[in-house]
């Protein structure tokens, strides 16, 4: 099943040192590509993208603290966790006073090493467990980080299912958290198995799938793709995908935008624990396709949402914190969820003076004054009855409480005989 | 008392046998205008209408089910109930298999007989108790329908209580059911004696009473009168009008239209327990009159709602399930909603900057001081100032809290001051 | 403290007799100009103004009845409350079943003398405790009241504190009523010391206190100032406003005007018990500045509202029921209030597209990867994102939930950071 393929995914993508560029997104696309095919994108460091520029490219090799018996005391090769992302290289000798400086613990959780970058301001550092910290003794400590941060290129890719219109639904996942399962991979998982089964149909919308690091690849994408973004209806983020917790779905900025409907109707319908949330410009790539500018519909799918669980951008974030089921049931809402959204169209009832006759073209039960009238001709007599181009399939579905697949199929039946035109 | 008046005519139009044409229709009518004088149509087979067509004129004369010894089983002069409407002439004899497939019961409720119809499908047959039914051995039956289909006519009946503008109030009932008291004999008697007070003083709005076969009588209707339909401003179905339950305002498509907020008002006002529904497309004319190309301002109002009672479409609908009582409250709502209606318009404060000197004009008390004011000087206040043109006299009264009365005797005071225009 | 010198206020201004014309009214405007330099206006009797008229102007210098052996059994000079407000002169010899007819009391409140006046019906009257009627044996008694009702003026008093812009807001207060305390030298004492501390630094908006009598007086202010009136954006009348009871918001007729937002979000934000209602025609004399001609966004405010207390309009609202602290409190609503107001402007966002670089600029926080996002980082990221030119900074902080001191600092920073304009 797609929950156990997808967290082998995830487990597989776990190891690789990821940041906002270097050669850990190459790999993690490279993956990716083994499932669903990629067009990969090389940007150069010093290209501006909208207010920002992109930086120059990090990558790392090894690193560590090793004590004066040469010991290592943290290792990069055991946890990339362990390196500040984006450290400048270093090699020296300094007491543990001096280290202390450049070290991040979580007081909180003395067992977890938390997940720290500093992508802007030249600087290194390491992260360990609080009760490492702890079993250091004083005294004299090498610190080393084989890393470059040299001229080279931001990296993001995509992957594009065609549809039936040129109006685009943006599914896009952030590729830049190292070893986190749940924020990212989770989200990585979810979006490369959802792009696989809307490439087995021909959709109405053509269906973008973008897999770039967080904040400036969104921000890269923007500047590259003025034309794309115009056309651009609907979005979705995937974030936090794969945790245990229930579904949250996050509005875009409008509030009010077919997605936010769409995920709210499915989400409300299907009986799942949800819960929806307002849009607020902190959490992830949502705060740059929502900025006031672009201002997209383009809301947010997360389980246990940004910063909501104690593991959030810790070591704790492994692939056992992401459970097979949940990646298959968030999979599975979005499946739903574009289902929706792919056949929600607006109709005008070409008899729109009383009811046209139903039973002369056979779409009504002959026999009158039974009171158990079918659902199929409830369904039939709502769509033609909201069908003024003002109302939507979801309108009807919504207003009647008859279910989407009801609406539909009566919308179907009704343009066949073509008594409904688009 | 107008209660047992309206019981009375709904017993006397019982035994008639009604369809959507035929003897019975003109019986019925014939029978209202004894107590209200009415303008009969009569509209030929054939005619086009909207998406129909006017259909072959139904008469029947005589229907039974006979045994071998020529022992009338089910007979039509017990109960017109015992033909499915629109049934075409039979002569024959049939084993007691060959009839089931022409028979119609209600197995859940054993002594009563259901109402068929079958007006576009060429077809015929019975409807009978189940037990009738399981007393039937098996043998040999002789069938007769004694029915003509043929060219003839739709008929239906108007009354036009004329009013000081020529806008109009359309309330229509359907008068195509056999020997079913509460579906529809309730409301015609309901909209008679309606009619026959509103003509008792002269209205504001002309108020068109329309008596007409359900769904193609008011397609007819609506097909022939496409100017008087551009004048209907409000209109009111009134359906099972007469039952025991609680009433039901069902709201027109749009909503919020004035009949919508005068009808909620009234009866949330009266304390009457009531229940007030959406607009669906399924019910009674008012799925005309609210089609989307009319889209007329058009509510129903009912006792309990359209196949919300078990008796619905039975024989156990018959005048003992209709009450003197819930007709005269059918009526006294409609009465104070046409009350409302016809006073609420929006008038504009001639001297709207500051408040006009009211004491001068002998409006006001000259006693100042006091914190009792009186309604009659609230009323007057909410008046002027909610009098922009934009607020009717019942968005003052249900801003202000104060009764309708209240209000329109402050408009008429500051009206005959000068201090207002319509 | 302000609240000790707001009551001081109150208990000097107290025994003078107050009406809407006359010298009490020249007195207080006295005393409260040895706090704020007041502009004094005199608009002499006969003006027109809208659709009144300034009316006689009326003095009294001694009233009383006195019995057949010459006591003074009710007093002018023991409380002005004794005689009905504009009272035409008498003096004459009456019975005690004549003289009753001119007599109110309070049966319900026997020791409480009640205020009455008669300002547009020339008559007079007294008032005085039921208990002190009831004491009273028949016979015949003698009458006085020495006041003169003549050509004069009447007196209203204005102070305005400039500001950054010509755009104004209206603070009134009603100066008319004798010695009651609450009402309205509580609504006086605030408008005072409010104007005081707003005049101590420069506001952005002009602020302009209306001193006047009731009804008349802001006609009166209104029918003068038309070019004025047309600068008011926002207003606030103070009345009952240093009871000890819960405080009362009143919307004005829009009831979305942004002085109705500001005083809900500061009266919600502040945890203080109290009350918004909305609007009516009926209270102070936001029914003149919310009269439909003028339709200002003039709010309300008091402690317990209009006519909603026992002592209202009687001789129990003496200085003892106002008290210090409710008129500091008043006074810091007021003071809160205005400022939000003064400060909440609409921005546009420079860098629409995408979310600027914060960091470079010295805004953000390097050190990525913390779940702990800094308040004053979350306020810069939602008024970037809101900052289109359709939300005000009290719009993001009721959208965001941050307070809006977070709010402004943010955009003081981005303002200065280029990054927003007005």
């Amino acid at each position: 099943m797609s929950g156990a393929e997808m967290h082998a995914l995830v487990e597989r993508l776990y190891p690789i040192c990821r940041s906002i560029t270097g050669d850990g997104v190459r790999r993690t696309l490279e993956l990716v590509s083994e499932l669903l095919p990629l067009e990969t994108h090389e940007v150069p460091t010093g290209t501006p993208v909208l207010d920002w520029t992109v930086p120059l490219e990090w990558n790392i090799r090894d690193a560590y603290i090793a004590d004066t018996t040469g010991r290592r005391v943290v290792d990069f090769a055991e946890s990339n966790l362990h390196v500040v992302g984006y450290s400048v290289p270093v090699h020296a000798t300094m007491s543990r006073t001096e280290l202390a400086e450049h070290l991040h613990t979580l007081p909180e959780h003395p067992a977890w090493i938390p997940y720290r970058t500093s992508y802007y301001a030249p600087t290194w550092g390491f992260c360990l467990a609080q009760r490492a910290l702890d079993a250091l003794p004083e005294g004299d400590y090498e610190v080393h980080i084989d890393s470059t941060l040299a001229e080279g290129h931001l990296t993001y890719g995509e992957h594009v299912v065609p549809g039936r219109v040129t109006d685009e639904v943006l599914v896009s996942c952030h590729v830049c958290h190292p070893s986190l399962a749940n924020d990212n991979l989770a989200g990585i998982a979810v979006a490369t198995f959802l792009a696989r089964e809307l490439a087995a149909r021909q959709p109405y919308y053509t269906y973008r799938f973008l897999f770039a690091p967080g904040t400036i690849g969104a921000i890269t994408w923007l500047a590259r793709n003025a034309e794309r973004v115009e056309r651009v209806r609907h979005g979705l983020v995937l974030a936090c995908a794969g945790d245990r917790g229930a579904l949250t779905y996050k509005r875009s900025r409008r509030g009010d935008a077919p997605i936010d409907r769409v995920l709210e109707y499915v989400l409300r319908t299907s009986g799942r624990e949800h819960t929806v949330v307002d849009f607020s410009p902190y959490g992830y790539d949502e705060r740059q396709f929502c900025s006031p500018g672009f201002d997209l519909g383009v809301g947010s799918l997360s389980r246990t949402p940004y910063a909501g669980y104690p593991e959030y951008h810790t070591s704790a974030d492994d692939p056992g914190f992401v459970s097979p089921d949940a990646l298959a049931d968030t999979l599975a809402v979005c499946r739903e969820a574009f289902a929706v959204l792919d056949r929600d169209r607006r109709y005008v009832n070409l008899s729109p003076y009383g009811e046209p006759q139903l039973g002369r073209r056979g779409l009504y039960d002959s026999l009158g004054g039974r009171s158990d009238a079918k659902q199929a001709q409830l369904a039939m007599l709502w769509v033609l009855n909201l069908s003024d181009g003002g109302h939507s399939l979801l309108d009807i579905a919504e207003r009647s409480g008859l279910p989407f697949a009801s609406v539909t199929a009566a919308a179907d039946a009704l343009l066949a005989a073509g008594l409904l035109k688009e």
